[in-house]
C-alpha cells in the first residue's frame, strides 16, 4: 500500500474551507486582514512571505506586507506592532522570524496582541497551550497543521508512544503540548539521545524537526509507524529533503509525509485558517 | 547505602538562606510581603495555608491571610486580586486552590500580576517556562523544589531518560518543561500507559505525581534509578504515603524521596524563597 500522507491534497481541502469562511465573513462586511512584518532582507524569509501573501490573496484574505530596513530599532518595530494591535481592521499579525540580532524576538512576540497572534508565539497563548486550556487561542501553525493531518488520517494518539525530535519554540515544544493534551505518551528527544534508534524503534508516531538529513532510516523505526517529517533541508544535489531517509523509511512505515508536499503546505493552509479563526473569535468577544 | 533524599534537611538549608535574604531586605527597609487568599473552608487548604503562614513568619516574611466566604463571587475575588496587584507593598499573591466550583480558576490565575505570581500559574509565566526563557519568572514551587533537590544530589539530567507520571497543571506539566529545558529526554505518562513498567524500567529518573498508592514497586524500576515521589495519599491505616511502595523501591533505587519528608518540605521552602525572589526582581525593575 502507499502510505504517503498527501499534505498538498489536505492543504487544498483546508484552504477550500477557509475560502468559504472568508466569503461568509465578507458577505457581512468583514474582511479578514493579515499584516506580515519583515525586517531586513533574508532571502528565505522574503520567499516565504511572498508565498503567504499570494496564498492569502487567493483565499480572499487581505494581506498587508510591511517591509522595514535591517537597521530598524527594536523600539521602532515595537511601535509598529503596537499600531497593528490597536488597529481594529487588523485581525492577524505575523512578525517574520528570524529578526536581526539587535532585536530581541521574545520582547517582540510578547508585545503582539494575543488575540492577533497568528503564529501563537505570545507567551500568554503558549501558556494556554501548556495548560491544555479548552478556550480559543492560536497555536503554532506547523504543529497545529500536523495535528490536523494525524486526525485526518485517523492516527490514534491516546495512550500511544509518540517521539518528538527537536525542542524548538515553534515546532517541538508546542507539538509536545498538543500531543500531551491529546493523551499521547510523548517523549522529547534532543541531540543527547544516542543512539536515537533506542527511542524511535519503540514509537507509534515519530515527529522529526531537526534539520539533519538522513537522521532516520528504515531500521530505526517500527513497522507500521507514522512518520511526520518537518525537516526542510537542502541536500548535496541542491534538492529539498526532510530529516528522514524517505525511501528507506517508507518501506517500513504505515504512514509518512514526503518532503516537499507533506508538512509544508499544511503549515501555510493552517496559518490562513488561523487568521480567519482570530477574526471570528474577536468578533464573538465584542 | 542509604539512598534516601532528605527533603527536610535540604528545605532547612534553603530556608536559612531565605531568612538571610529577608534580613538583608529588611535592613534596607523592604519587607517581603505575601498575601494568601482562601475562599471557603476546605480543611486541607486551611491546614496548608496555616503551615505557610507560620513558616513565612519564622523567616521574617510578612504574611497576610485573606479569608473569604464560600459564596464569594468570581467578580469579588477578581476585585481583591486586582487590589493586591496594585498595592506596591505586596510582593506575592497566592490564591489557594481548589476554588469553589462557581469560580473559574483559570480566569483568576490569569488575573494575578505575573510579577507577583508566587505559584507560577499565570499563563504568561507558564509561557516563559514553556519557551525555556532565561529571564526571571516564577515557576510552580513543587517542580522548582524538585529541580533543587536533583541538583543538590548531583543527579545528571542532560541526555538522561526521565519519566514524568501525571500531567497536572501545577506539577506534571511544569516539571516536564523544566526537565526539557535541562536537556533531559522526558517522557510524559498518563493512565493510558499500560503496563507502566514498560516505561519506568528504562528510566534514569522517575517523577511520580498521580495520587495512586503502590503505583510502582521495586521490579518496576531500574537499579540505581532516582525516584521523586510527589504523591501525598492517605493509606487504609490513615497514614500519609506516596505513590510508590517505598520499602520495595528503596531496595533498588539509587536515590528516593520519602513521604513525608521528601518533596513536601521543599515545596514550602521554595515558595518562601520565591516570594523573596519576586521582591528582589520587582525592585530591580524599578
Amino acid at each position: 500500500m502507499d502510505g504517503r500522507i498527501d499534505g498538498r491534497k489536505l492543504a487544498k481541502q483546508l484552504s477550500l474551507k477557509t475560502k468559504e469562511n472568508v466569503a461568509s465573513l465578507r458577505n457581512i462586511g468583514v474582511v479578514p486582514t493579515l499584516v506580515e512584518i519583515l525586517v531586513g532582507n533574508d532571502p528565505a524569509s522574503r520567499m516565504y512571505l511572498n508565498l503567504k501573501h499570494r496564498k492569502a490573496g487567493r483565499l480572499g484574505i487581505k494581506s498587508i506586507v510591511k517591509r522595514l530596513p535591517a537597521d530598524t530599532t527594536q523600539d521602532q518595530l515595537l511601535n509598529l506592532v503596537q499600531q497593528c494591535n490597536l488597529n481594529d481592521d487588523i485581525d492577524g499579525i505575523v512578525v517574520q522570524s528570524p529578526l536581526p540580532k539587535h532585536i530581541n524576538e521574545r520582547v517582540i512576540n510578547a508585545a503582539i496582541n494575543p488575540g492577533k497572534d497568528v503564529d501563537g508565539v505570545n507567551p500568554l497563548n503558549e501558556g494556554q497551550l501548556f495548560e491544555g486550556s479548552q478556550s480559543n487561542y492560536p497555536v503554532g501553525c506547523t504543529p497545529k497543521g500536523i495535528m490536523t493531518m494525524l486526525h485526518h488520517y485517523h492516527v490514534p494518539l491516546r495512550g500511544r508512544r509518540v517521539v518528538v525530535i527537536g525542542r524548538s519554540r515553534i515546532v517541538g515544544r508546542p507539538m509536545t503540548s498538543l500531543l500531551i493534551n491529546a493523551g499521547a505518551l510523548v517523549t522529547d528527544l534532543n541531540h543527547y539521545a544516542k543512539p536515537i534508534r533506542d527511542f524511535t524503534k519503540q514509537a507509534d508516531v515519530i515527529i522529526s524537526a531537526t534539520g539533519h538529513i538522513n537522521l532516520l532510516n528504515g531500521d530505526d523505526v517500527k513497522p507500521g509507524v507514522t512518520v511526520i517529517d518537518v525537516g526542510e533541508n537542502m541536500n548535496a544535489n541542491g534538492k529539498l529533503v526532510g530529516d528522514v531517509n524517505f525511501k528507506s523509511v517508507a518501506k517500513v512505515a504505515g504512514l509518512i509525509t514526503p518532503v516537499p508536499g507533506g508538512v509544508g503546505p499544511m503549515t501555510v493552509a493552517t496559518l490562513m485558517q488561523q487568521v480567519v479563526d482570530l477574526t471570528e473569535w474577536s468578533r464573538n468577544d465584542d
